[in-house]
Order: structure tokens, then sequence, then C-alpha cells
């Protein structure tokens, strides 16, 4: 049994300089999962997980933007940078903004985990399991994926609410979370039925592993 | 331009646990790639390139398994055990044995760089480049190519010496590894040009990063 209050609901990256057609680190599949965001986003809210929205700012000279994303983010006049020329791309569309009391995680790179406080304030708060929504799917949503079950954590990815630059994309990284063990849920299924279904794997792997003793 | 002296050959969990068909872990490309492993390996030895062998091997009670790997571990008679049932297992293929000098890193999940030494090693020798050879290219190769790019890394993926549970996941995450900037190489090229055709993508980061100044 999965407790809510044990889980926290992670958002990553759904912002303009990702989402806006106009950016150069635009991620085609990720205005249209918006409304699915806002769907678990309320969800999550409703059933009392802690909430944290996770996000990209690049400094304005770009020193902090991975050397392998740099062209990319110059000839697209610094997209996602929190000063200078694109300050509003860093921020969340409205239904997606963070209530008071929700955690902000600036990240500097792909895994919600690198380089930030997300893996001590999960352990704070006794997360044992995490809820994934937001872009993209091959990147951050992956690494923090991988990172999550490294750390010994059930991972959620909510199937409708992450996005890819092709349905081709979405569909293989979708495919390879789910072997690697991931928990795959539509965000209509979430919003009925919450955890109730989602398997206890950190809990059934103690249970499987006494079996040794 | 590349120096062998800057760059590091990494290898990843070619062990018997993960190549021997008989095995609950097997990767069913992974057998196929040892002679690409090998001439690679070979290669970077040549070059004078700094060889670390990186590899897995689980506690004998399964403490250190991965939640979601421990129903398969356990099934498969607790394959890639450092003690107990397959102490053999942990073993590479003598093709890629470790010579004398070459480092052995003992990682405890996915990534090579997750609880590990190998970012504070890299550091040390100033490698700035890593090149990637072993398996599995979903979950073990991918993570740290991930992990690599977020520390600034040039990181080169050996296509066939790298290996996946079918050719279209192995394609798949190849093509997702080069979209977000590895460089993916032959072999053959790397045995006959070495680093030579290597584009050094920091270098170039920092310099187009000059021009904001």
């Amino acid at each position: 049994m999965i407790h809510p209050a044990e889980t926290a609901f992670i958002i990553i990256d759904m912002q303009w300089g990702f989402i806006d057609e106009a950016s150069s680190l635009c991620i085609a599949g990720a205005r249209a999962s918006i409304p699915a965001c806002a769907t678990a986003l309320q969800t999550a809210r409703r059933l009392g997980m802690p909430v944290f929205h996770v996000r990209r700012a690049y400094a304005a000279d770009g020193s902090d933007v991975e050397p392998v994303r740099v062209g990319i983010w110059l000839a697209g006049g610094r997209p996602v940078c929190a000063e200078g020329d694109n300050p509003d791309s860093v921020l969340a569309p409205p239904e997606l903004t963070e209530l008071s009391g929700e955690a902000i995680i600036m990240k500097p790179s792909f895994s919600a985990f690198y380089g930030t406080t997300l893996e001590a304030d999960l352990r704070a708060r006794g997360v044992r399991t995490v809820v994934l929504a937001g872009t993209t799917s091959p990147n951050c949503i992956r690494s923090t994926c991988y990172d999550a079950l490294s750390r010994g954590l059930n991972v959620v990815v909510l199937e409708d609410a992450t996005s890819s630059r092709t349905p081709e994309v979405q569909q293989a990284n979708i495919v390879d979370m789910a072997y690697i063990g991931a928990h795959i849920m539509a965000t209509a299924e979430f919003a009925q039925n919450g955890l109730q279904n989602v398997p206890d794997v950190a809990q059934q792997a103690t249970e499987m592993l006494t079996t040794l003793n």
C-alpha cells in the first residue's frame, strides 16, 4: 500500500522555454501535455502529496549550459534564461504554477537529482515513491526515473503527462522505463484511483529478500 | 583536438552474469559485442588512454539490489553475485580482463557515476572526454552517458561495442544519445583513427560562449 503522504509528485521542466514553439529548445509534445499535467498536479494536491516543481534556468552568460546544448541555446537567443533575453521563458504556464508552500527545485542539468537538494528533501519527508510528469521523456524524465530507481524509490511515470520530440521517441522511452521497473500510468487512472493500483515494489523487494535469511 | 591522455576508456558491466545466456540478467546482445569491446579496449591501451573497468557485484543478501531488480535476481539464483551462488558471474571474459594498473570501479547501480569515485578519478587525471563501451545501452551505458554530459564531458559511444535486449532498443537508445549530443562511432573507426574525428564539443562550447562577452 502506497500512501500519498509518502509519495512526491514531481513535475519537471514545464516552462515556456521548453513549451513555446518559437523556442529553439521546444519539445514538440510538451504543449499538448499541459492539460494532463494540470490534472495530475490537481490530483496530487487533492491527495495531499508533497509537490515538487523542478525547473531549469540557465545563467545569462551560458556558464551552466551543458556543452552539447550551447550551440542550440545560443542560436535560439538564450531560451530558458533566468535573466537577459528571455526571462519569461523560465515561467510555468498558469495551469502549472506553484502554490505557496510547494517546493521549487532549480536543477543544473538533466536529472532532478543531480546537483540539487531533491534526494535530501525526499528523505526528510519519508518519501518512498515518486510520480513523474513533465518533459522531456528521453532526457530529464528518464534521467530522474533511473536516479530514483537507483535510490530504491518506487517510480510512477504518467505517460500522457510526459512528452518527447516525436511519438516514436516517447513510446520507446516509455517502453524502456517500464522494462526496468517504473510503473507506467495514464493521468486519468491517476485522477480516478490515485495510487491504489501502484505496486509497492520497494516493500515487495524487502519481503522477497527475507526469504534468503 | 582531443588527446588520448585526457580521454578515459570506460567499459561497463561486461561480466558473465550479464553475458551468459543462462543468467536471468543476460543481455541478449552482450556476447556478440565481446570482439568489438576487445578491439576497443586494445585500441585504448595502444593510444595510452586511462582505462576504467566499471562493474557490478551484488551482495549475497541482496541488500544492494535495486528493488525493481530483486525479483529477477532471486529467480535467477542470485546472478552477478560477489559471493554465494555465482561468484564467477562477476568476472569479465578473458578478452576483457583488466591489466595491472587499470582501474576497477565497482558501482552500486546503473550509472558509473552514482556512488563511485569515478568523477573524482576523472577530474584527478584531467579527463575531458569519455569513450563508453559495454552493456546495457538503455540502462548503464545511457545513465553514464547522461551523467557525463551533465558534468561537461565529451562523450563517445561505440555503437557496436554496446548492446541491448533487442536491436530495436539498441537503435532507439543510440538515436537518443546522438540527439542529445554524444558522438556515436563504430569500433573499427576508433581502431583506425582513434579520436581524430571526434569533435571537442566542450572546447567548442567554451569558444562559442566567448562571443557573449
